[in-house]
């Protein structure tokens, strides 16, 4: 199984240049993860490989292709890793996923090792990942196709913390609903039904933790355990992001609320 | 073979994720349908499902997934039709395509049919629906998978009908080009070169029906006989959708208009 | 292996449609290049055939349909080529990818020469052309399912020349990076490091020719060898054609500039 990411688009020729390459040399299965990665974006494409990741079976390859470097001297790289292999550029595009799934081990893919094919410098895609990809999937080891590198550009998509009633956390990807992913580890998270203060830069928004999106009343913002283990927020049929203005890369604090106290008791106190 | 689709979006990492554990436990073609539905768009979702069930062959199995009550009460279900097999939320999604192609029966999936794995509340799609369609597709009957479902959730995409010379439907959906899909048959068009008035609310405009778009003058509207056999609109090399101001549920009148009388008869009349 | 580009649409049912046809006829592998070409866009669909075709191994179907003509008399066109075949409308769509490759022999297809199934007038690319790249992917040869087409519509994606210090070419694509690939061969650019003026209309801006986009400074325009072995303009991590303000077909000339002469030359003169 090889599946497929880039920032090339969908309604480019690219992907499909990838694919005819990799059909010719392996009849491996071809699973798209996604071509629309935004343009030159590694942070977001490190975040979708790391999802994928976490869900491939051992043997899978990953042709990975965000690479606003291609053709200057940055190295070209498999990071092998639980089984897995990743081609991409040494750029750290593939490192958050290689540690997910396993202790990496990369290796700088020797110019020599390739079948001499058309060769561009504006292409690595096509031209030099597809080909050693492809190879993976028939099995050659990454020792045959290329040097232990000894050491590779690093990329930390961030990681979130406890502070005493408040977990904080950066946003790693706002997904097509508009719903936010954070760095934060999904079981950080206080039990359904806890009711939070988002805060975003100096805004604050109300919301409530529960087990999922559906339980919510419409356009309200709930945060929940996501699909990749990290916590999530989301509104309800509606748009988190824009509704709390981030982006990749934003901090994010959700403060656990106090129960209100009841009114009959203020009148008491 | 498996169709799949959902309104995850393309540049979300969601559908490779199904589509990886579809292929740790099958080798069926999967044949995307499309993951752009509109979010939570759950008629769009049944109009292209339908369209393609219709020319699936026996042995299909689609998995649908809009799912707006993920995680909720809302059931999970497997409906059996004509040879196929429909797998999705019990929220009306997949009703319109399988009456299209035979008489339904439905089950609800059990939640110990299956094998236990990564299992989150926000994302059935990959952990509850793609290992089902993987049984399914591997020749395990509905029955082993789920008990039968005493009542389901249905959705209407409307009729269509005509009422003396005007044929009364709804807009089913709209395509990529802009062309409006409804729900009125295609058998009941008049023949090619009928003069028509199409009204939407209070406006009124004319066109012509046609056996195909490309018979038109450019900027024309045209109402053609659709390759789903429903009455299609279409303005050649423009958006009809746009034109008419018309979306998904829009009622839709087209008016058989009379021969125009000649201007030298009414002198002598 | 069976190539499909059309401009229905990443959201629209009718590439699954297409695919399901194939899929039912043939077990070949099925590749997208796109299903985004800009609607009735032919000349942008002939650049990408183009693109994927030079890259394709002998045996190669592809299913081509932007096909503004659909249902009128337009002919439906088998174009043999250099070992591969292309199957869609006769508009030209295919002929600058059939003689990228070899010389292009065109077959009409016969309409008694398929099976009857559904057929609609509406949507050639599944009910006709869908089921012959089915026969020719399972080695059926074209004279079988068509008849020697005496004249076909041509369509010329433009040449580029030499005119002494200046290079003439058009905008064939635009790609998704904003990226603008001319018609003009990589082979008549100057070396790596010249500095020349590109002009669209009457406005001008310079660049410098590099070996890939890499090398340029953020923002700055570069001229490459594209990966289509054809001269492309890029803005590193920006828009080219934003920036050129250039579209399909747009006239593009290269300027080489003189070398500038030092200031202390100048002094001296």
């Amino acid at each position: 199984m090889i599946t497929l990411l880039s920032d090339f688009g969908s309604a480019s020729p690219y992907p499909a240049e990838m694919k005819l390459v990799l059909a010719a040399h392996t009849d491996a299965v071809l699973i798209d993860i996604t071509h629309d990665v935004p343009p030159h974006d590694v942070r977001a494409g490190a975040y979708l490989l790391r999802a994928v990741a976490r869900q491939s079976p051992a043997g899978t390859v990953h042709l990975a292709v965000v690479d606003p470097g291609v053709g200057t001297g940055r190295r070209a790289l498999i990071v092998q890793s639980g089984g897995q292999c990743f081609v991409g550029p040494d750029n750290g595009l593939m490192l958050p996923a290689a540690r997910r799934v396993g202790a990496p081990r990369a290796f700088i893919i020797a110019d020599n090792a390739l079948p001499r094919g058309i060769r561009s410098s504006t292409f690595h895609g096509r031209d030099l990942f597809a080909p050693a990809a492809a190879q993976l999937a028939r099995g050659t080891p990454p020792e045959v196709l290329g040097v232990p590198a000894p050491e590779v550009v690093d990329l930390d998509l961030g990681a979130g913390r406890r502070e005493d009633r408040t977990l904080v956390g950066t946003v790693v990807y706002v997904d097509p609903f508009g719903n936010i992913v954070t760095s934060i580890p999904a079981d950080l998270l206080p039990p359904p039904g806890q009711r939070v203060e988002v805060q975003v830069g100096s805004r604050r928004t109300r919301g409530t933790v529960r087990s999922t999106y559906g339980e919510a009343a419409r356009g309200t913002l709930v945060v929940v355990p996501g699909s990749d283990a990290s916590v999530e927020l989301a509104v309800r049929e509606g748009r988190a992001a824009r509704r709390l203005r981030v982006r990749s890369g934003t901090v994010i604090r959700i403060r656990e609320l106090l129960p209100r106290p009841r009114l009959t008791s203020r009148r008491h106190g």
